[in-house]
């Protein structure tokens, strides 16, 4: 049903490296650890797979698109290795529920993991991946996409885990979706696969965030040319994504927990050079969501907190910080979906308990 | 495909009644509260609904049957109004899930509620119910079945609460299947309906009890009979059950907390009479797994443990004892099934954390 001819591109490795990257960027220290999401891929092409990635424009209205990632706790994605299979026992699942053939498959998120986790899936299924995904960054719950705000229901939806177990959801709401699969999560050892948010092409048009594939892939690579050209790469990274540089500092203290599927915590970044006497504290829950200096909220969810390596400008994730890293702190504008009304119900300071509103981080900056 | 001539009953109000008690007698405390089941079953009579019971034997070999029931926490199931078709909407997700008609329901547990809600979800689907069950009493869990005995897997599943939401499982094994079951059931609040099991009309006949919705229909009858008679109730439920009067008192302490979807406590009676001067422990787990009198143990899970009325005869389940009843206490051998080594590694007293082997209740009141 497909045309691939127009503008589809072919994921190599070179290729890998940079969505590593630039997947941890947007992955806003969550999304699931892109170096174990580089090492799938990476061996996926080994084995002869092949991930074709077509434009979101090139989607026929009619075809049939369902959205994938993983679920769960990053810190244990990171330990527990997966089958290998359970993206396409996904497909195959809905394929089934649905009684349809899919024609494409979607990013649920671009950050992390979750942004090659699909890739996987898709070349297994024989399947391209459209450019496009539902956050534009990466966020701790599934409802959090643009196709809620468009009114999408998630289900039906696909999970399975690394043993061959499998469920398929029907929900009233979205919020039941993430009930349901954060607990079927649990018992699958914090860490699975879902498949779901079923859409027309028209649909995925419509209410996902074009391009973010091929984004990700120019934020690695212009972090990669900086190193070559002995360029800030931090200065790379906010130019590639039009962030800005809000800290500069030490890691601290970081007290984390995984709780109910969820890793939550905070960082303490104590600052140097013109943030000396400061510390800036981060809270997480699998991304970063607040970073504040006191009372100061210098960036908020959902604008996106990234901490970078300050020598490489490489992302580093919530369960690899560590005492004494050198980082730099980016917040970079969220996508315009997020900031409008039912974005900010969905993804706003105030769903994730924090008792002040949103304020946008170039209005902060400027 | 079911000839429903032969041997066929159809349920009317005065059998409810019979029912009530019965399934109360085999829920051994639980299987969910036989008088609000009373209450649904009455109301769906009422309503025109026609219940049909065919007997096990006149089931063919390629009808395609699931079992039904209940699953939460008893004391939940009773204050919660359940909205009606959940039941229903179960056989429909699996017969969509199966591509298949279903000809037939059964019971999973005979005890308590669990025998009347497939009652009201096959006649709303305009199907018989099949004179059988998996437990010939009520267990906690649902993998607990003789079903299971026989290595008949318990998925597809199908799961649905009152909101509308539902979910269809799979699984490796019966063991996840009551994992996710019962997270899903926590999210629901606690009490929803499932189809699950689904068989050939071969294998209903091989691996379920016969006959047990005739028996607790005549356990009723037992009971009623000798109110009628005047004469002793507990006599009468002995007499009907095969069972033993093991001790006479007053409900002391009850200690009960809802936990992971099941009610869990221990329950005193203060012995009377013969018993003077003793206590005897129940320790619960929605069901009565064992009852002990210091040291030891009268009766032990799969044997049946049931609380009466020591005036009228009638069941007590656990979220209804109170300090004060006046009760006896039966113990009733169970189904032979049970009593086979893999019988005993499913629901003897090992798999529930104690540390003694089982003995059949008649050898110890030999």
């Amino acid at each position: 049903m497909l045309d691939r001819a127009q503008g589809r591109w072919r994921l190599d490795e070179p290729m890998v490296e940079a969505l590593e990257i630039g997947s941890g960027i947007l992955g806003t220290g969550g999304g699931g650890n892109p170096y174990i999401g580089k090492l799938r891929v990476r061996q996926a092409l080994r084995e002869g797979h092949v991930m074709e990635i077509i434009p979101l424009e090139s989607v026929p209205d009619e075809a049939r698109i369902v959205a994938m990632g993983g679920i769960g706790a990053p810190l244990v994605s990171h330990e527990r290795i997966k089958e290998g299979r359970e993206g396409l026992r996904c497909v195959r699942a809905l394929e089934e529920r649905l009684g349809i053939k899919v024609d494409a498959i979607a990013c649920e998120e671009i950050g992390g993991q979750n942004s090659m986790e699909p890739l996987i899936a898709a070349a297994m299924a024989g399947l391209p991946v459209v450019d496009c995904d539902g956050m534009g960054r990466a966020f701790p719950e599934l409802q959090m996409v643009t196709p809620t705000i468009w009114g999408i229901g998630a289900t039906p939806m696909a999970i399975a885990d690394d043993k061959g177990n499998s469920a398929v959801l029907n929900t009233i709401s979205n919020h039941w979706t993430e009930t349901f699969a954060r607990s079927l999560t649990v018992d699958m050892g914090a860490s699975a696969l879902i498949a779901l948010f079923p859409m027309t092409g028209k649909q995925v048009k419509e209410a996902t965030i074009p391009g973010t594939l091929s984004l990700i892939q120019r934020i690695g690579s212009a972090i990669r040319e900086s190193h070559e050209a002995h360029t800030d790469p931090v200065e790379a990274v906010c130019e590639a994504t039009g962030g800005f540089a809000i800290w500069e500092g030490k890691v601290g203290d970081v007290a984390r927990r995984t709780v109910g599927g969820f890793a939550r915590g905070t960082a303490s970044i104590q600052g140097v050079g013109d943030y000396e006497g400061r510390t800036l504290e981060i809270d997480f829950q699998n991304e970063f969501l607040i970073a504040r200096d006191g009372d100061d909220v210098l960036v908020s969810t959902p604008d996106l907190i990234t901490v970078l390596d300050a020598e490489t400008g490489e992302p580093i994730t919530t369960e690899s910080l560590r005492y004494g890293f050198r980082v730099a702190v980016l917040g970079i504008p969220s996508d315009h979906r997020w900031r409008s009304e039912k974005g900010l119900e969905l993804v706003g300071p105030e769903y994730f308990g924090y008792d002040f509103a949103f304020s946008p981080v170039e209005s902060r900056m400027g």
